[in-house]
Parts: C-alpha cells; sequence; structure tokens
C-alpha cells in the first residue's frame, strides 16, 4: 500500500480501549441486574428512526443536534438522540402486546451533534428505566429504591438523592394566582443554583410578569431546608388549602416513610423543593441524584413522573415515571479521578507457552480453569518465559502457570503469584482449589 | 394532539420486545463470559466512522449498502457495516497502548441497507473475537476452543465446525501451476454446495481457464471425505514435495490433535477441503460452524487467518485469527423454531398489592429477597388480587407473595406457586430460605 488511510474517530467520538471498556460492561451489568432485580425487562430500538419521531421532541436544540439524512430508499431517517422518544414510539405501536402496567429498562446508544465537551461525547449510552401505565405512588417510590440500589451495587457509599414533586410547586402558583406563569417561573427557578435568589427574583418580575411578593414566595418555598420532616410539616402549612399542592406533599411524606422502611438511609434522601428539571414534561415526582465527592459532574441519575408518554403517537393516555442514569458521563468522571480499575485483562491466570509441543495440556488445564470459573488465557508463542511474565504483568494477571517436561514428568505445575512474586510447585490434581484459594485472598 | 405521528419503525429495522430482548441478552452474556474465559478483552468503537475508513473494505455490494452521509460538520460519514473494519482502524490508531499479542472481543450493531429478507435485518448485532499480533497455531486452534465452547453455553449439543485451510488448497493449485487463478477457481469451488461438481468444473474450464484435469483434481481434493486422519493423511499424500501445503495439512493436523486433547468431542470437529470462505482476505484457518438441527440458516459462527489485518491503516503488518458470532441471526432462527423462552420478566416472584398501606412492608421484604438474590416486582396499584395474578401468570412469574392485616398480626406469608397453583403460610423469618428452594425446583 502507498498511501494509507489515517486512522482516526469523528471528532466527538471516542474508542473505549479494554481498561475503560471492562469499567463500561461491569457499570452495565450491574444497572441490568439491579433494574431486572425489581421486574424490569429489557427492550431494544433501532438506532435509526423516521425523522418525524424523532423530530420537536427534545426541542429547538435538540432538533439541530440531530444526525440527520436521507437514506438511499429517499426516507428521511434520524439516529436517536435520547430512548425516551423510540420508547413513547415504541409502547404506542405494541401496547397491545406489552399490556399495563409495563416496565422496561432499555440501555443503549444515542447520538446528539453537540459541541464536544470535556467528558462530554457525541455517541453516549443512557440507561433508561420505567414504569408505565400506572398513577400509583408504588411506582415513584420504588423509582427511588432502584436509583438508591444502582449507586450502592456500583459502589458508591456517600450520595444523595434529591427528590421533588412538581405539585408541590403548582400548588403554590395556583394559591398565589400564578398557575399561568408556570413555565417560566421554572425556567427562572431552575437557574437558582447558578445566578443565586435576586436574579431570579429579578428574572420572575421582569419577564415573566410576578410581582415581587409572589416571586418572594416562590423563592421561599423552594429554599425550604431542614430535615424532610421539617419540610414536609412546612410545606403543608404554606400548601394549606391547595389541594394538588397537599397531594404532592402527602406523596412525598409516604416515599420518605415507605425507603426508610425499606431500609434506605435516611441520609441518602433528601427532599428539595428547588429542582424543576426542565418545563413541561414532567408532572409528579422528580429525581436528581449527586454524588458527595464529586459534585461537579451534577446529576448522574436523574428522572420523574410524567403524564403523557405517547401523546403523539397513540390516544391511549399512558402516565409513568422512570429515570436514566447517564453512564459514560459517569463513566468519564470515575476515569477522571482514578476510581477505574487499571487492569486490561478479564482473565487473571496465564498459561505460559513454555514448551510448544505441550500445547494439548495446556488447553486441556485451561479448559478444566474455565469449568471452575477461573479465567484462562494461553499465550500464543513460546518466547523467553520472562518476556511471558512480563505481559502477564503490564495487563494486570494475578497468576502464571509454568509446566516443561520436569513438571509434566512429575504431575505438578509451577503457580507463580505475579504480585506476590512467589512460585509454588503444586500437583495437577490440587490445582484448581489451589488457584481458587489464591485467587479468592 | 389532533395529528397522531404513526408509530412506526423503518423497513428492515425492528423492535426488540421483553420475551425476544432477554434471549438476546443471555447470548450476549455468554459470549462475554466465554470470551473473557479466554483472555479476550472488550473494546467498543463508535458507530459513524468517516466514510473513507469503512469505503472499499467490503467490495462493491457493501459500498453500496452503506448508510452513508454528510454530517452536519461537512464530514463525509457512514454507520459501520462490519467490526473488523473499525477494528483494523482502532488497532492501527491504538498499537503503542495496546500492544501485541492483543486478544479483542467486540459485541456491537452493525448497519447494511441490503434489501430485507426473513431472519435478516439492516440493523443486527455481530460478536466479534480476534487474536492479533501472533502468526502460532495456538491461536487458530484457541478460536476453534472458543466456538465450541460458546455453542455450548449456549445450549447446543448437535453442531459441527468445519474447519479448513488456506494453504492446503494454495499448496495444490501450486503443484498444479493454478497459483495465478486462486481466486477464480476459490470463486467456483465455494458454488460447490448450491451449483454441484459438473458446474463447478465448467466454471473453472470456461470462465477460469483451467484444463478438465486440473478443475478435476481441484475437485478431487475438496470433496475428499472421512474421519478427520483419513482426509489428512490423503492430503498429505497429494500436496507431498509442496511446502506451503504441508504446512497447512501439519497445522490442521495439531488442530485436531490438541483440540481432542482439550477435550472437545471429536464428532463437532470436522476437517472440510470444499470450504473457501471469500476470496482474498483470509490465508490460513478457516472455520464455519453449523447446527446439525438447523441446517438451513448456514453457518452461525465464521472465521479463519488473516495475514494483514490494517494493511490499509498502517505498515505495521498485523497478522491475526478471528470469529464472529451472528448474533442476531442466530436468534432469528431460535424464534421460529421455539427455542426461547417465552417468559416476560426477568424477576421470578411477584409481590401482590394486597393493601396499600403496607407498601413499606412489601418493599421491604422486596429488597430482603433481592439482595438474597431473588428478583421481585411489587404490583403497583391496589388492584383485585385475581388481576394481579392474572398479570403474573402472562408475564411468567413463578411465585407471588401474598399478604394483609391477617398475615402481618401472625408474622406469616402466603407463597402462590403459579405453576403447581399451590398456595402455603411460611413464616417470615423462614422466607427467603422458602423461596430460594422453591424456585431451584
Amino acid at each position: 500500500m502507498s498511501d494509507l488511510i489515517t486512522p482516526q474517530t469523528l471528532k466527538g467520538f471516542r474508542d473505549y480501549l479494554p481498561t475503560a471498556m471492562m469499567a463500561r460492561e461491569r457499570l452495565m451489568e450491574i444497572a441490568r441486574q439491579v433494574y431486572r432485580s425489581y421486574g424490569f425487562s429489557p427492550i431494544d430500538t433501532p438506532a435509526l428512526e423516521y425523522a418525524n419521531i424523532l423530530l420537536g421532541k427534545g426541542g429547538e436544540e435538540s432538533d439541530k443536534q440531530l444526525f440527520r439524512f436521507i437514506d438511499s430508499g429517499e426516507r428521511d431517517v434520524a439516529l436517536r438522540f435520547d430512548l425516551t422518544v423510540p420508547f413513547a414510539r415504541f409502547t404506542a405501536e405494541h401496547l397491545s402486546e406489552i399490556g399495563i402496567p409495563f416496565k422496561r429498562y432499555h440501555l443503549g446508544t444515542v447520538w446528539r451533534g453537540e459541541k464536544p465537551q470535556k467528558g462530554r461525547y457525541r455517541e453516549f449510552m443512557q440507561c433508561d428505566f420505567d414504569t408505565i401505565g400506572t398513577t400509583s405512588n408504588a411506582a415513584d417510590i420504588e423509582t427511588l429504591l432502584v436509583i438508591h440500589d444502582l449507586l450502592v451495587k456500583i459502589g458508591f457509599e456517600r450520595f444523595t438523592v434529591r427528590v421533588n414533586n412538581r405539585m408541590v410547586l403548582n400548588g403554590l402558583l395556583e394559591k398565589i394566582g400564578l398557575i399561568g406563569q408556570t413555565s417560566g417561573v421554572l425556567r427562572a427557578l431552575d437557574k437558582l443554583a447558578k445566578i443565586g435568589r435576586d436574579a431570579v427574583i429579578a428574572e420572575m418580575t421582569d419577564k415573566v410578569g410576578t410581582t415581587p411578593e409572589q416571586a418572594a414566595q416562590v423563592l421561599d418555598l423552594a429554599s425550604l431546608t431542614g430535615s424532610n420532616t421539617d419540610i414536609l410539616n412546612r410545606l403543608e402549612a404554606l400548601l394549606e388549602g391547595s389541594e394538588v399542592g397537599l397531594q404532592g406533599v402527602a406523596r412525598l411524606r409516604e416515599l420518605c416513610a415507605v425507603s426508610q422502611a425499606a431500609g434506605i438511609p435516611e441520609e441518602r434522601v433528601q427532599l428539595d423543593v428547588s429542582i424543576a428539571r426542565g418545563l413541561d414534561y414532567y408532572t409528579g415526582t422528580i429525581y436528581e441524584t449527586f454524588l458527595t465527592d464529586m459534585p461537579g459532574i451534577g446529576s448522574i441519575c436523574s428522572g420523574g413522573r410524567y403524564d403523557n408518554l405517547a401523546g403523539l403517537f397513540t390516544k391511549e393516555k399512558l402516565p409513568g415515571v422512570g429515570a436514566s442514569l447517564g453512564l459514560d458521563r459517569l463513566l468519564a468522571a470515575m476515569e477522571e479521578l482514578g476510581l477505574v480499575d487499571q487492569t486490561s485483562t478479564p482473565a487473571q491466570v496465564l498459561i505460559a507457552c513454555f514448551e510448544a509441543e505441550r500445547l494439548g495440556d495446556y488447553c486441556r488445564i485451561g479448559r478444566v480453569l474455565r469449568q471452575a470459573g477461573v479465567g484462562v488465557e494461553i499465550f500464543p508463542d513460546a518466547k523467553k518465559v520472562g518476556q511471558q511474565l512480563k505481559y502477564a504483568d503490564r495487563k494486570g494477571f494475578r497468576l502464571a502457570l509454568i509446566a516443561g517436561s520436569n513438571e509434566f514428568a512429575k504431575g505438578v505445575w509451577q503457580v507463580k503469584d505475579l504480585k506476590a512474586m512467589q512460585q509454588t510447585e503444586v500437583a495437577e490434581a490440587d490445582l484448581v482449589t489451589h488457584i481458587q484459594a489464591a485467587l479468592a485472598k
């Protein structure tokens, strides 16, 4: 070949090398396990959809970011930018088959042509779970339990799931005569953490047209702090007379009580009346999840309750609740913080190729160990043992097995612990138990 | 909404509903487990690549089938049509980081705009594994072991991995003076099963320009049958004097001996000199895998040895060997043949919502069971128990747990076996053991 093609990925896209990919597969596997343990079933939908399915669903910004094109059959198509819109299309299309209530999870890649930033890519994986076809608070509470158990299984101890309910704010807006301005008020409120109380009040009075008193009342509500019980009691007093507001408080109260009864540590659930999460989609409980030691990456698992999942595709009204783990964003943060194991082999044992003509024995013992649940790689070339051990060390193998004519004559294997740098001679009959014990250490 | 958008997938694309997706996740998980147990590491690459990375790599047909477009940054891009070309680009780009030998697996979706057929879609998943950076026959033999163990883990007993080595045919062509006509001869030979011996001979003489005698010699070689030992002995005699041919035979002989030593049943490995697998890419061992009871779907796991993976991207010569499991094709066949479990829930236990105010207890016991490894769904609404049990039955739950005031007063749960239609009262302290035992049945 005279002209080589430059091997490069597209801007905003990345390869996953073994170390990162093993960490990613671990997160995916944990997500699947936890979702499944709560009875969520997996589904999958195509990466490509008719553009009209996706357009206008995530707002103007999202339309601009679509990877959209005309395919060879003259169809206007686009890559999915989230898993929610395909799920809405999916439920409308298959409702009679799936029935309700329906609980699904979906681990899938999505594409957004946004400006690439550190830790954010144009292709990333979302891990969504939703329960649809019920308005029961049991589903809202379960969403919290799933988020909690997911984070614990990943290995986090210090985190908080912040919970709010849109009905609380709606109740206040109703009470103070601002129900028509909900969108504007929420949009201003969403900026609270960024721009501060005074600027939010200014935006509410200047842009949304509230009185300074109304704005202050909204801010007072959103700024409530204290224990969950304190907040619930204060909200109940503030919302007296508003049916919808009190219903929101009652749902939050049940959420706190049941999650505690279910064994969730109280400090991991924090009512936070300031979180609003976007504008019109969510209608009830809302969730955001923050890692205490990585606040900078924002919420890593967010979601909420909505009234009508698939209104654009079917007349059937489908209320539901769910959340989404931002897996690749979490992974990027974990990589940056050195929380990813640097091993690059999924197997823990390397059998050295000491005498090439003994390959049958190496393969035989390899299969015996694999059947006992131990991952085993056999080095393919009869290179110097030192070179093979160097390879084992670089990849992160735990043990190396070495055997040549001497060992085969005696029916033994040399087992080398690559961390402790100790070598033990083990009879073949004891090999499986010996290795399992060594790896369990 | 006045105008509903028709919820539909693109032609040639499909949704995976829970039953199919659970079967698919099971296959994916087995593939990951088996690959990992042999020390293959996972990688991932973007779905989208620069078009020049992908063009011309799979032939004209493949170029025509590309989903290719100009992105919003005026880049000429396309969706990957296989995992081999991205792997070649990947190794050229990251060679210094990954080192050799390098063993990777890659489970990924690929897209081809082919004419949709029954069981074949424009989007499907491939599960590839490869060892690169070594010419050792140990890697070729391991490829066979991996294919074997993969099929066994999926649950198949009756299958054959057909193995050939390109060097055998090359040796013959060299010996009879046809080495310049290799491509044409292979192309004709590939049709043997379809069009029969006479038509292949006709094509070789008419189109490729061999003599009838030369064509007959090729066909005689390709038609060898008998035990693997018989075939090896016959080949050795036929190829006497051809170094390359005898080297091919020697590699096949070692493959048979070592795979037997490693415990692979002899009848599952069949030498077959007629398989050629495409034209120029493969240079050594070739594999095709057929299910005895589903011959119609063709080879479900194929691959081979190649000389130079990434010659278009780097001057570094990277020989390797690998194979690819056609996961979605296998799944489609399994669905058609009724081999897919019809359950649509990943959890086996349903806790009925008997008294809504007991949600805390339901959630508590749910988490206890999940921690013991039992998947548990809690029905969200306090509907009639009969309706909840109907739901459980439709989804395929094994057990239902029911408890109300009476049970809580006594500290017991009603455990209903949904298949045996038996109900047992179990003390809460014994619940985990009872349920584990019931599910183990």
